[in-house]
């Protein structure tokens, strides 16, 4: 494998690492509707009753039977018995006769017969019994009919829908207090590298504190996933191992973020390649940064090596990782799903790419003479904190050899 | 108050409202780092350290004094002397002399005295002791040097920042393992109307199941918030007066979600009115839907009365409530903060408006000969299942009739 070294566009490394596992997410579980806020539905829910149950006033005003109130104007009103009033969470108990109306506040309940509401602002109480109409209304104004929103029966949420908070609404409209939702995919996060101490200890001189797997299981969390932390180890064949294969059992994806040495990629390789079919998949990327990239499979799971470098190994997660964690998530794309924060803006100046690569630049926005300018980050992949002053990732495609100052490109922001 | 009722405009309103809160967020709480996600700095965090803490190589090589490769090239190679191995994760305890040069791997220490590294690319191992160098490396090329990442006492992160995947990252690798965060603004939910019941309970004929309170409590979290619920209170200007001082007591910020009736306005009204100053400040905005809305505040918080529908009582939500709760979270404003995730789309109709109001369209998506088109979903506004099938919403400002079929509107996506 080691001698096939070639490096991939992309594009092909990732329909690569795709074929080659099981985006099927069937682990459901139940949450109290509350929780279930960003969540994915993991069943079809069909409405259990009509909502609303009962035919509902939507306006102030009288309920009526709209045939009489035809033609009724302010030159020549109509005339209406006011045959009682329809009090606010309560059954409407009588019905109603011909040339009858009874009064109705917003969300009170309309009466046997009625089949539309007079707004009061085009009524005159003429008396304790008798209304004037000065204004006609059709069939159906100003009321909800009984399952007008939802009918029982009626698809509510399909499987796979993201819950938000209308649909919270809905279901607590319905009755639903408990929802069952698609399990988060667990992604295992294992470090690698004999120089990485955990963040609590301090460091000697030569060690260095793990900043990668903070950054990565911010990134799942962001995506939809669950991190699990499998803590770090020596660059050891039999260490790291033992860590994909615990990451392997417990999770839906494993993630080795690696030291960036040609001893540490070499050991990684050697794991992915040993520990099951179809192992490595591709050894390199021609993306920028992050190059040194491992995508890797094991019995449907998708093992990946990521570079060292901070920015790399979160550029890289990005564009290999998070599509797979979204996909995992169940979540139905769709037109809006797939939008992400972006916005346009121009580059304040020349930066030069490779044809054949794709290269990700972190800038920061300024906005100059009511334009809005991006300004490149210019750092070492290896400095975190050129990734904390960025707000976004420009692209610059691999078809073209650079962007010139003052063309407008596509900031994604974080 | 109810005598000088005049609708404003949704500009004019909100800033009424904020001119008359105190939107300072002062309680901080201190979180473990992996829980700082998505949560705003609380204070200023210099750094306590360099980072990294010692000079470190960048790439696979040898550590050499910069000078002592100048001029060397594949015609004319130099020469140096390997005088030893420096190991990852350990000191690099000698001191390299002219002429000298160690090998170092991807993020080792660099040895006193180096101040580059040469990629072994560019080199030849000659013989156990010396190597041969075919390019030259410029000072600081191919390294890390201490304190390059941040210095200590630099500024990593101002108060006010909101914690992404990337700042995670850069404050573990500094040891930084909690981290003080602003509090989540409390956001008080009551819900009025006697005919409304919980969820958890079977509705009587003339009885709704709360649907606000959930639609409301989910867009809180989005935003930022917390939200308490404080229960159903009946139209009653005693109950809704102890749940409002309730509210204030507990909450920064307070929503009523009304019935639409009048008399339950009324309520709504009398009790912000009486309860402190200045009390009601709008009542009614030229908004579709929404525009029975009432704005008020109570000694510097906020206290809204929310329409009685669903959808618009989330379009209410979201054009003044969602605003305020931002601010209230301390996230300082920038370019990126500010944006939402939009789509450009042609709507698929003619769709009116009055002038002098805003109106907002609920949408769906859908891709029609590569081009994106905006379907507007005409539906009553106490529909909550409309915007469970939209997918964002579309705004006519106040000065447009109306929108014309295929021109081309921006979609904020939920």
């Amino acid at each position: 494998m080691r001698d096939l070294f070639e490096v991939a566009s992309p594009q092909n490394a990732a329909s690569k690492l795709e074929a080659n596992i099981n985006l099927e997410m069937s682990r459901v579980e139940e949450v109290p509707l509350l929780e279930s806020l960003g969540r994915v539905v993991g069943e079809d829910i069909f409405s259990p009753e009509d909502l609303p149950g009962f035919s509902r006033s939507t306006m102030d005003g009288y309920a009526v039977r709209a045939q009489d109130t035809f033609g009724a104007s302010e030159g020549i009103p109509g005339y209406l018995t006011l045959v009682g009033e329809i009090l606010m969470g309560q059954e409407a108990q009588l019905t109603l006769g011909p040339g009858q109306c009874v009064k109705i506040a917003t969300g009170g309940m309309l009466p046997e017969g009625a089949d539309a509401v007079l707004m009061v602002e085009y009524t005159q109480e003429i008396s304790a019994e008798m209304i004037e109409v000065v204004k006609g209304v059709g069939p159906g104004e100003n009321m909800v009919r009984r399952g007008e929103d939802v009918e029982k029966g009626q698809l509510l949420l399909a499987k796979g829908s993201k819950i938000r908070p209308q649909d919270l609404g809905a279901l607590s409209g319905l009755g639903l207090t408990t929802l069952k939702v698609l399990a988060k995919p667990v992604v295992a996060v294992i470090s690698t590298g004999d120089e990485l101490i955990p963040p609590e200890e301090t460091p000697g001189l030569g060690q260095i504190r793990d900043i990668n797997s903070f950054a990565l299981r911010g990134q799942i969390e962001e995506a939809g996933g669950k991190g699990i932390y499998l803590g770090i180890v020596k660059d050891n064949y039999q260490a790291l191992r033992e860590k994909v294969e615990q990451g392997l059992a417990q999770a839906d994806l494993v993630v080795i973020s690696g030291g960036s040495s040609v001893g540490t990629r070499d050991v990684t390789l050697d794991v992915i390649e040993d520990i099951g079919e179809p192992g490595v998949l591709v050894h390199g990327v021609s993306v920028r940064p992050g190059k040194p990239t491992i995508l890797g499979a094991v019995k449907g799971k998708a093992v990946i090596g990521l570079p060292g470098h901070p920015v790399s190994a979160m550029v890289i997660f990005d564009l290999f990782v998070i599509p797979l964690i979204k996909k995992l998530t169940g979540e139905k794309s769709g037109l809006a799903s797939e939008a992400r924060r972006s916005m346009a803006a121009k580059i304040t100046r020349n930066m030069a790419s490779t044809a054949g690569r794709e290269d990700y630049l972190r800038v920061t926005l300024k906005e100059k003479d009511g334009e809005l300018w991006a300004e490149p980050i210019l750092g070492k992949s290896g400095l975190i904190t050129t990734m904390v002053k960025a707000e976004g990732l420009v692209k610059i495609p691999a078809v073209k050899e650079g962007i010139e100052a003052g063309e407008i490109v596509d900031v994604v922001l974080f």
